[in-house]
């Protein structure tokens, strides 16, 4: 059985284009393979908090010696790295928010990227110190922008500060180097035919890369 | 009189290295003219919220249209984008958290970068349809990275979200394209003597760019 873990970012409850596109995902994947398990963040549901002074500190106890405050302060932390740990492919559907993340998504990031829990941190490696410990995930990137412009080559690929990211934090969520996939919708502020011919487009590379996967990554061993 | 708006964005309110930085800075400028305003706004003390739906629908529901509870989804917004507003120089300290802005930093832009307040938004203008309200304004970033390269041609350039992220996000404040200055610290993970020099270089270069905006800036208009 594979483990989807399904994250939208997006503010909007309703009218929101990037659930609209994590959805299908999520729905053409389990037409195929409907005895996979979907663990469900919705980040506008339960927005993560940002990380305090009193969950770095709690990051730094060992786990023995926290105490309840200590515990309280991880507490949103620990289970949004239970899911991920429980997951093969991680799905995220996200508004680009000027110009990068949503802060909801960054806070999930801050809030799963935590030293012993998935990641090493260790001077003996030298200039690199940083391992993950996670390994063998698959990331989806499901996403809506309202200008357009930003895939390499475009006018505004200097101005893209959400899919760079996405691939550098990849790495620490246990995604191979090779395993990140981001489609994309754009011209959301400007309607009309252009962003109707996106829309279409990234909702037929979305189906597309749903069933590739189903077919190709085939049952996959059960994690945790 | 010029308004310094002195930003701090590490969940370290202890031992944070950005907020020394930034303090430092901002004690250099008000040696050379105590009569200057500082205006401060400690993201971990008073966390900026996430962008929710209520906050979107407010933004786009006309002022004297808006009910109590639209005014509330705003209100940290309002008085966010009020002291942007009344700022000539804007100071933010903050550290580079999984390789971009804080998460409270992040919301902090999702709060103030709102139509009709910080932009506008006009189909007429063709493919660039936003433009900032605001300008004028210079911005100062002070900053702690725990690893080091990520300066142009450095090692881990291609890792640094923090940096361009913000130079993209600082025309929406009214910065202008030559007025944002990057100062910052690396090596902290790794401690010893790069980042002792790491450290010394960054806070040599602070004191130097508060004594030369102090002098070439000297006495800005009062804004608002």
């Amino acid at each position: 059985m594979t483990t989807l873990l399904h994250i939208d970012a997006s503010a909007r409850k309703t009218r929101s284009i990037s659930r609209g596109l994590s959805r299908l995902f999520v729905e053409t994947w389990l037409k195929s393979r409907p005895r996979d398990r979907v663990i469900r963040r919705d980040l506008a549901e339960d927005p993560p908090p940002h990380v305090t002074e009193a969950w770095i500190a709690a990051c730094f106890t060992p786990q023995d010696q926290r105490d309840e405050q200590a515990r309280a302060a991880l507490a949103w932390s620990d289970r949004a790295i239970a899911e991920l740990a429980a997951a093969n492919l991680i799905v995220i559907g996200t508004p680009m928010y000027n110009y990068g993340m949503p802060s909801a998504l960054k806070a999930w990031f801050d809030q799963v990227i935590r030293i012993g829990s998935t990641f090493s941190f260790d001077l003996a490696r030298g200039d690199w110190p940083i391992e993950p410990i996670l390994s063998g995930k698959r990331l989806v990137v499901l996403s809506s922008r309202g200008e357009f412009g930003f895939a390499p080559g475009g006018v505004r690929q200097h101005m893209n500060q959400l899919d760079p990211h996405l691939v550098t934090c990849a790495r620490y969520l246990g995604v191979g180097d090779d395993a990140v996939h981001i489609i994309s919708i754009e011209y959301q502020e400007f309607g009309g035919e252009r962003h109707s011919r996106s829309l279409a487009a990234a909702q037929h590379a979305a189906s597309e890369l749903a069933a590739k996967l189903t077919s190709s990554i085939a049952p996959l061993a059960e994690v945790s």
